[in-house]
């Protein structure tokens, strides 16, 4: 039987043991799409208690709280930080086969040295610790950043704002790691949403002129494209929950019908109800001139697929959105997803592109879509995204990593990103480490491939830091 | 090499063995969702051979023997019963990999204390030694049950149906088992079938008015609701093989359209044909009705989501429904269940409410829907229910399990329920137990749950019963 | 740690072991399913070299060479084959994962002796033995299917076809192995295709008169079933990527609405634009047909479904379909094709049918589906196929023999077909009967099979090569 979190905690054989320790476990980490503030990290945020850095933000916890039958008033309401912790506390046995048990061990074992499992009986040592500890030095934003060897951090942006805090960072010496911005321009194409007139009024802030046509729009967001660029930016993020897709292109052609896209423009500018078609034509076109600054600029497109979101309209109401009411869809999607890299790729004008599915059931979809746009002497143009957020975890992990692996090469994965909106999640990257080397560790053990341990570290390597730091270009 | 089905079937490893043995094996049986007949239950009703009580009403094994190319007359035709019991056992040792093989010689052995396997070789001998077992005094129903230890048994009933046979048994202290009903309405929704119009009439007669309305429909199904809840019921079951749905509600408010509402039941009435919106319209508001009248007691509503039914309309035609021709759906449901769950929360009448899905590619729509919904209070509200008819197997059970502890809170799971039709099939509890036990045990002997005997051994009881006693208040 | 590719690759235990040496290994093969050229046969075709037998037509080497960022010239342009060998040896390695490696070294292992490792370094080593092999005779066409033990080809041809290569073979004493077409009438009813009218007229040369009417067409395809028929072909295949199927039936009668489907078809004829409706009516319409003639001959019918093909606009423009640019499809079809097998089974006239999937999620849609139209005194009647294409690898193999098991009957699998273009890739069935091997040994070390060596043994024949010899009746 293996300890409960020792050092070879994920790894089932010698073989992974030897990949993890020897090659993986040392490398920087290039966490290339994470929703940290950068606001936190220019301030160099400090923390005044294990609730705040924990269970202020994240919704992961919150829906295990919830299901353990715990009121909202401990969760997201008014009931004192001791208490949020003390009811977490009492909650973390349960979530045996969760990812939950083992973030939650390796963060306080890697950040506070704190080996205790947590449970109402350890509670109390555990906060007093955890609050001690976040009051010295090496627990600021910063440190936490250094402590885990992050390189770069790509943060996620809306295209009007002013970037300042990624500029204080940029000028700021006593920093290593890079943060850099990432472009999420998903208010400028949902045009049925509640937030795409007031985003255009700020649009037309930052830019300075009136976006009163589909032409001014594409420039005002390619003006900004150029000022994320300037600061470092070279990611892009779409969420794409469903796929509306309308080519934008006059049949037989690759010109672009302006004329159609002014008219749903229009009527989205004075809050029309528009039809799927509308919607979906508002989208292409846009998606499709985003594709190809990006393209342009050597940018990586990454879109984010299947989520099905606000689900619950009284907590809605309560507490907003990005509160632990979003869950999985199961909306198909090929032949749009197809359509809307294949318009882009008829004038080569595909940028690197990463495709994440929070449906696992949709991998073999993903894994195969990938190669019909490979080539052009970029290794691994198209890249299918590691397991996101409901599957970023072992089974979601593994799956993804076999998915990729089978139909594609898993060797040219630029791998994990935390995704996360806490200076704590770096582990998330070991975890990753970990996972990956047992499952090329099987393989080895079970002589699906020879133990050629150098390229195998290599790869490990790759898989880990190299291929990220090669593709992007941070 | 494990032996076939010794006492360590499906465990393995020492923890899950323990786990098993000590904590599992013992614990008595909720069968909360079942469709035996309370009629044989209060007849106490006893088997002439191992035929009628086998293969008389059990399509799985008319499948099996379907597809190893046996004939129907020797299936569900007039063969005799020594003649189909020899045809089923030629083709029992060709069911590898099948749960069949293991359900057969679980229940031999468990039932019957037979080791010997099951072939055309053996038929004879087995052929004797149960019909002699069966006509002594331990082998009637009210026997097998009490031999399996079951407490609770929930029974699947039409909302017209009189109970008597419920109300015998309550009255009937020489029986420890509780045998309560269950409120299935389907017919009541399900606007479009041949089966409405005559069901109607029947539900006329059973609350002795004309029900000409749709409010006379709600309140019709109202009375038999308290009717089924003073007779003991606590769960309802709802059919919903794909999901139509509309909100009942006028729009911006939760106030029900009744109007448009009626004008649908009226068509229905009188069997015009209705479009699929008018179909969703009338199950929409029934569901929403009945989803409240079930939350205001207590009740847990029960959904089974996925089946694609009567896909051979030539066997449909000689020997009816529920005869093995019934298959797993692959249509698309988030948005629409997640519709129907957000109207009844919005609210605060969502009832407790367990999902069952029939295509495991949906495991993951579902295990994060519950998420949605869970809170109040409630430990495990909404729940994803067990791998369930096609899924009712090894592979499927484990991915259920698995889904669910990666996604939500395995330990707060109320387990295992037969669905069966008949009094030899507690022996699923047994195996269900057994894969839940080797899953943690397994967890825990890779490292990645600590080796807390004394805790994982609560989980596996709570999960084989305590949950269960505690979430339906039977 | 296992040996990469040793004799007991893919191995994991004694019993699979035994299986797979004393039962699978020895076994002929029928290959039911492939797209070798007959004239390649008939000519037994020889190769200039390694580059020409391995990456001449090979679409999934090219998607992996694209991958790993090879530029087009090397993959299916005008570099030099020594070039372009090298660029794939230097792809290879890092493959880890996906079948190309494996397939890889088996095919250099079984066929040239070459243990060497394929990699950059080893490329000029295995180019020059490789082509001195293919220089010799016993690296013909005919010879490496004789070396491979190959009872039976069946190769995939139009209806149109001449089938002379198939007669020549007929004729020819000196080649044991059998060599039959198979009907593949893709062309006949995909109406909307731009290959319709020409294959209209291709047909109308072949038959010798004009085909004007659906009545002359159906008169057309079944003259060339006949004529197939004579010609020793057995089995037909039909690709539908999505399920477009509506009944030929007039409503709540088994008669034809030929007026219907002839409006469709002289529309068809003339080029002129069809609704969704009308695509489905015609297909429906000539599948109907075609079903019904297959089954009064006693031939199977193959249905391939869910490939998203020429997804790549520009390189389809290129070097045009089936170089590399198709991908898995998620459009759900349960039932449409439910309807589609019922309609033919509602008159008894349902042929022996093989449905493969290429989408893993949809595994258990086939799995159930079979089992409703299983019966007639045929064992395994209906049959869920191999994976397939992107499928055709060890998770893809598994996964479908897990849920074949689970919900149908393994044991009366027809086991595994190439489904390939070349004359190396019999290997491919050395591979599944190791995966197969694998599969049954784990159920018996695991204790969930009883360990009776002898009947694993007949069922590990029966589905290498037993059940697909009775089963087709070549």
């Amino acid at each position: 039987m293996k300890k409960f979190l020792d050092e070879n905690f994920m790894l089932q054989n010698e073989t992974a043991v030897k990949l993890y320790h020897d090659y993986a476990k040392d490398m920087p980490i290039i966490d290339y799409h994470c929703h940290l503030s950068p606001k936190e990290i220019a301030e160099d945020k400090k923390y005044k208690n294990i609730t705040e850095i924990w269970l202020g933000g994240d919704h992961y916890k919150w829906r295990v709280m919830r299901s353990f039958g715990i009121t909202e008033d401990f969760i997201t309401g008014d009931q004192d930080d001791y208490l949020k912790f003390k009811a977490f506390a009492k909650a973390v046995p349960f979530t045996i086969g969760n990812p939950m048990y083992h973030w939650t061990h390796l963060e306080l074992q890697r950040y506070f040295g704190i080996d205790t499992l947590l449970s109402e009986e350890t509670a109390d040592e555990i906060w007093e610790k955890c609050n001690t500890l976040l009051n010295q030095d090496d627990f600021s934003a910063r440190q936490l950043i250094t402590r885990s060897k992050v390189d770069v951090i790509c943060t996620t942006d809306d295209p009007i704002d002013d970037l300042e805090y990624h500029k204080q960072l940029a000028a700021d010496d006593s920093f290593a790691t890079k943060v850099y911005p990432t472009y999420r321009p998903d208010k400028s194409f949902n045009i049925a949403n509640e937030t795409f007139i007031p985003w255009i009024k700020s649009l037309e802030e930052a830019v300075g002129y009136t976006v009163d046509s589909i032409q001014k729009l594409l420039k005002a967001l390619e003006e900004r494209i150029d000022y994320f660029h300037e600061v470092g930016c070279r990611l892009s993020d779409h969420a794409l929950d469903t796929i509306e897709y309308h080519t934008p292109y006059i049949e037989g052609t690759t010109n672009i019908d302006y004329a159609r896209a002014n008219q749903v423009y229009k009527k989205g500018l004075v809050g029309d109800v528009l039809t799927e078609e509308e919607v979906a034509i508002h989208k292409g076109l846009v998606l499709n001139f985003l594709g190809k600054a990006y393209a342009k600029r050597g940018w990586t497109m990454q879109i984010h697929i299947g989520a099905l979101r606000n689900n619950n309209r009284r907590m809605h109401k309560a507490i907003g959105p990005d509160t632990g009411f979003d869950s999985v869809h199961d909306s198909t999607f090929a032949p749009a997803l197809s359509a809307l890299l294949n318009d882009l790729d008829t004038t080569d004008e595909l940028p690197k592109t990463i495709l994440y599915v929070l449906n696992p059931r949709d991998n073999y979809v993903i894994g195969t879509m990938i190669g019909n746009f490979q080539g052009g002497g970029t290794k691994g143009k198209i890249q299918f995204g590691s397991g996101w957020w409901f599957c970023d975890q072992k089974e979601g992990m593994q799956d993804q990593m076999s998915a990729l692996a089978n139909l594609g090469l898993l060797s040219a994965f630029v791998g994990m990103l935390t995704d996360s909106r806490s200076f704590l999640s770096y582990t998330r990257h070991e975890y990753f480490r970990r996972i990956l080397c047992n499952y090329l560790g099987t393989l080895v053990e079970d002589g699906e491939y020879p133990n050629d341990e150098k390229f195998l570290g290599q790869i490990v390597q790759d898989i880990s830091y190299n291929n990220a730091k090669a593709y992007f270009g941070l």
